[in-house]
């Protein structure tokens, strides 16, 4: 029996690269954290210390900063062009390749937006993620910690009462969450896309899961987790499958009787933590099964 | 020689309070962050545990929520309202109430922005303190980590060159900082606003800060941030002072010579840590002197 | 062609539960963060609101509280009561628990610890983790952020010098990290394993974790990191595999000869981001290939 | 009436320096973050862009590096070296020089410590603080965020009942906080003390807090925190002042009888926010008064 080397990556993460494009008196800004992760024939390097083959990380990183020159165009063609790129090299036979985007605004001066002054939107982060395995290329966008909350439009009741429950039923109350989703992209939709078609995609699955949310009764967070994912799927068939994760961030409607008081559905108290979680996976049934892509990716997203 | 109890305060921090108005089928949310700190006749509780002049800190909570149920109006408003309620108790003789304010924007749903589903806005906060002494009332408005940016129209030149100076001068350079600010206002106008006044001046120094940020050719994040303060005064004669800390956050440009590439301000490094900060009070010369409410915030703001 | 729901899971996190055992006057506090997840035939929910089988989060919560009540024992003893009990309903037929525990210490008074008066430990937390599948239960163990730092003895060269490569070699320089780590049991260690053996089993790994840190020369971190990996599985057949995350906290030397000065190893700069980072499992040969229990842990930890 | 420039300070923060101490084989590592904030003669900076008196803050930087260089001793010495270098400059007329450190312990290897191999402590950081204003240097020493908890020991009642009063009286509670404070140093300590002085101090202040903490039958945090105070002031009479800001990390005793269980002090909910919070100053009666070190720290630290 002996002990191996399993499957492992390396690279530069949370690269801070931010993106000026000047060509005009009227800037554009990219503001981008990007993670390059290298898997292949580096066996050597756990073994024995020999780093023969090894791409310092310190150069993937400059690879980024010298690519950006040309300019970043969509987080997915960035990480399109690092991936092909490392890829060119014969011991690096996969890896991933993943960015978080920051939003900005122009800052308003009277009713229009400031040539090259902005405001950062919200905290909320646009993601994509590149992955390369022996089978290909498979590109997911995503989002992350889009907070939304309903003030009604929420019930939950008719769960198991069981010896240790003592939740009350509920057919009013508020339903806050955090959005973070990935989807996977269709080799139809990623042979002919562009930074333009990376960039309106993104912005319409994000309207649809706000929407969603928005619009559903919901009488469940597992129900709207479902209808959100859902919804993304009828609206583009070239997307495989979405994988959403939505804690569940309880507010508690306080008691005011003790002060002789009502309270109608008015004060809330927010909790930190616990918080409920829900995760889960929308697919086209005839496409089932794990892609490879999800194997390093946490809990459902 | 004797050991004494100096200054005090005690009370509860952070209550996260959500008030749903839902009068009507269009609801509004207010989400707050609420802190209340009592000072006054607490020897006996600290010097020998006896606890007859304590108002619980559990107490004071309650109290916010109980006052919630008749709805928030502004954060100022709200604070002024738990300042006089705790300083009706003989033992409480000063305070200092701080609230926390998210925003949520309504989300769209079509062309409008849905009754009662909201996403949350920017991570920037709105802020209000009222301070209370044998003086009386004082109020500060204020925002946290408005984070700003412009690409061009910022230099830096002039400078001390010691033996400790490797910086070099630019006439071009990213400038990035996360606004925070307090500012204090007179009676005049705290005596007759109420939540819709103070509503719209903080939407209207909060636009001036912007508007200057980014509008001023900065020679030194310093005259940016003196300038952004006095457009405040000059704009408003009923804020009597403002004091505001600004972060430098560094945007090094990216030496890209060793790759055979030009950096024409485009390819930023964005640093965490260090950064610079700049902090500074503007005042009305015929009112300076140090106003007693800045004695508990830390830094200038 | 139809949508459906996928893999999903669904519970609560970060359950704070401190639990005191103070059946002798020498009390000892066990402060874990506990998450719940179930799998199973949950398809109602999601597709239609009918929350008929669903075990409120709620309920989750509320079973953890009851459960601590007899003692919580060692964490996996503690989920896999959890887990046996979750499962007991028909509809759950998987899950996935977790913990992540505080370290405390008795406060030191004279040359004693106190009996009822604790300061928290490093920063770094034991974690422990049960999934459970159809083909049963799975119980790793593991630790988070354990932050470690060689001032010597570590080394960076021999790697690929590229058109992007600008990193001198090194043959002295700080090596630091935040080790995090899951390992695998055998069942042959969690049929028999008890609270105690499971406490004693993980101070020796982290013992042989941190030990190999310390004494093996370094020639790249990912020698470090197989090598940490290796030694574990060498010491203890009946521990299956284990993962290893480990960022590069970069320290830089400070370049000092602009004021005159050299730098022979001691004055350094410690960076937040970008940072590097290296995943690996080490495995058993005869035993390699994936284990389901990895497929919802992010990156290789 | 005119608009002018009031209180202003700038520098750098968060300068991460990390010093290793290698003339023998058994280094020692000083890990410290750093912040240096210069007052003095800069409105031309902030009124006109005229930065010819401004020492950048690059430069500060570069002087904590170049320092570094010569041994840090312990973070009060080596913030006095700063702030007698800076005040060297005839632009600057005070300022303020801030350390935290933190805490790194051998790896054992054995029964001994390796000679170059560290891993973090505790989370709490050692402050310093040096503040320079006309009256001349002052030296603060502190600590933030040592996380205590008692078991028992801690009573709380015979507080006001009022309408909003929910809270019921106890006579057995969890109490834990995260002790911060600063302690001001007589000129007769800081006119003789050096590294190994200030080190030992250091010591000998946190372990009594702790001690007084750990020893002293609570029936309030008040209580706890003043007792903390003055047993630091009885013990060194060359500590003028100490202020202490303490939370109540709430530690809610979970209602186990729905279940139909008792919980006699076992089972605890460990809540984030709100929390409860308690400052306090202890004095030496006959030099009570406000030091104009205090006004630019927050809270009561």
């Amino acid at each position: 029996m002996s002990i191996v080397l399993g499957p492992n990556q390396y690279g530069k993460a949370e690269v801070r690269l931010v993106r000026v494009d000047r060509d005009t008196a009227r800037h554009r800004i990219t503001d981008l954290g990007v993670t390059s992760l290298l898997r292949g024939d580096f066996g050597a390097t756990h073994e024995s210390g020999d780093n023969t083959g090894v791409i310092a990380t310190d150069t993937q990183k400059n690879t980024m900063h010298a690519f950006a020159r040309d300019g970043v165009g969509s987080p997915e063609t960035f990480l399109l062009r690092l991936a092909r790129h490392f890829l060119a090299a014969p011991q690096v036979t996969g890896g991933r390749w993943l960015a978080e985007q920051h939003g900005w605004e122009r800052i308003a001066v009277g009713d229009v937006g400031h040539d090259h002054a902005f405001v950062r939107g919200a905290a909320e982060r646009r993601t994509a993620l590149v992955h390369a395995d022996d089978a290909g290329l498979t590109v997911l966008a995503g989002l992350r910690d889009v907070t939304v909350l309903k003030s009604t439009g929420s019930e939950f009741s008719g769960f198991v009462r069981d010896r240790y429950t003592t939740l009350p039923e509920t057919d009013d109350r508020v339903l806050a969450t955090d959005v973070s989703a990935w989807w996977r992209y269709e080799t139809s939709f990623t042979e002919a896309a562009g930074p333009a078609e990376y960039d309106a995609r993104f912005a319409a699955v994000r309207s649809i899961l706000l929407k969603t949310f928005a619009e559903l009764h919901s009488l469940a967070l597992q129900q709207t987790v479902f209808a959100m994912g859902r919804a993304v799927l009828e609206a583009y068939p070239d997307i495989a499958e979405i994988r959403l994760s939505c804690p569940n961030n309880h507010h508690f409607l306080v008691d005011l009787e003790p002060f002789g008081l009502d309270n109608p559905g008015e004060v809330f108290f927010a909790a930190d933590r616990p918080y409920g979680l829900i995760e889960a996976a929308v697919q086209r049934s005839e496409r089932a099964g794990e892609h490879p892509v999800w194997a390093t990716i946490g809990g459902f997203v």
